[in-house]
């Protein structure tokens, strides 16, 4: 049975368990609390060296880590990632866009808000990636004014690798109301049968 | 015949000049002059809407960004990507720490001081960058010390998407002296046929 070491209020590990939840894949939720530095140790470093969440632990007892690598590997052979190489690599890059150009901007500034209580040493940090993230929404909202989902006509892991953190960006202080696309969007990927809500508390 | 648009000085772009190289597939380059804000015009954010290069043209015209995606796009059904499924997620891994844990620190720190020429009011962003960007050495070094590439025994695009940045990190201020596996990395990868330098300036 595959083990995650992961945390529930992080998108990145809530992306795991999403899929899981679509795909009816059993395993273990091994909870990792970042704040008390539980990645940071040398027993989870021998896991992940980049010592981060999520983690995936095969039945084989090696590890995979990073996000998108993770749902890459987990959606193979299913209706979450074509088999057309255009398509793949399509899902690829609005994968890399998430990691590169919405997640740092989006995701840091709902972290230094809701997990840090936006303490003032990091208050300037939290208003100047108020813009980088708005340019993120902005680049998704036209995508989806033209299409349902980020590649072809039906869901794939690029949805739900952007779904994590845009589905919580008022946590980072972004007001969607504006993005009318994403608002649809987000409607029509929550009908996902299996879809569960991301925790705003871990239990 | 495919189109890429992109900068010869940019890692990001020069990944995808190597595997061409590599695999010798004929390409038209286009230069696009980043300085001159040419990633920002309505013309070229029809191609991408993120307004960055590289972006790749298929000969049926469609576009293809995020130079990770590209990568995998190319090398599809050639020895630089595997075939096992985990095997790939594991190139896909080290292409995400690529562009999270590694690029943003030691390409930007390398984009301030070569391209900007470390201006006053970004010499502490400069600098704070060293740490991320040794982390991320750190972890290469650590993982090539015990394995001659990053993923199986040959080269794939995951040493591709590492070398383009590594290899000049001292650009962006990182000395690798103290990285004896990344030193040795480099040379082997240097040996790879159909290999060529990245350019220094452009042309």
């Amino acid at each position: 049975m595959y083990k995650v070491f992961g945390d529930m209020l992080s998108g990145n590990c809530y992306k795991i368990k999403l899929l899981m939840q679509f795909l009816d894949i059993e395993h273990q939720w091994i909870h990792i609390n970042i704040l008390a530095n539980e990645t940071q140790t040398e027993k989870f470093k021998q896991m992940n060296p980049n010592a981060r969440i999520p983690v995936l632990e095969l039945n084989n007892g090696t590890y995979l880590w990073e996000s998108n690598a993770i749902l890459n590997y987990l959606a193979e052979n299913t209706k979450f990632l074509p088999q057309n190489n255009y398509e793949r690599a399509k899902v690829l890059q609005w994968q890399f866009f998430e990691q590169y150009s919405h997640e740092p901007y989006i995701a840091t500034a709902r972290y230094i808000n809701k997990y840090l209580g936006l303490p003032k040493e990091r208050e300037s940090e939290y208003h100047g990636k108020q813009s980088g993230g708005h340019k993120a929404l902005f680049v998704m909202d036209k995508h989806l004014s033209q299409n349902k989902f980020f590649v072809g006509s039906d869901v794939t892991i690029a949805d739900i690798s952007l779904y994590a953190y845009t589905h919580v960006a008022d946590e980072g202080g972004f007001d969607l109301s504006d993005y009318l696309h994403i608002q649809r969007w987000l409607q029509d990927f929550e009908k996902i049968p299996g879809y569960i809500k991301m925790l705003r508390e871990n239990p």
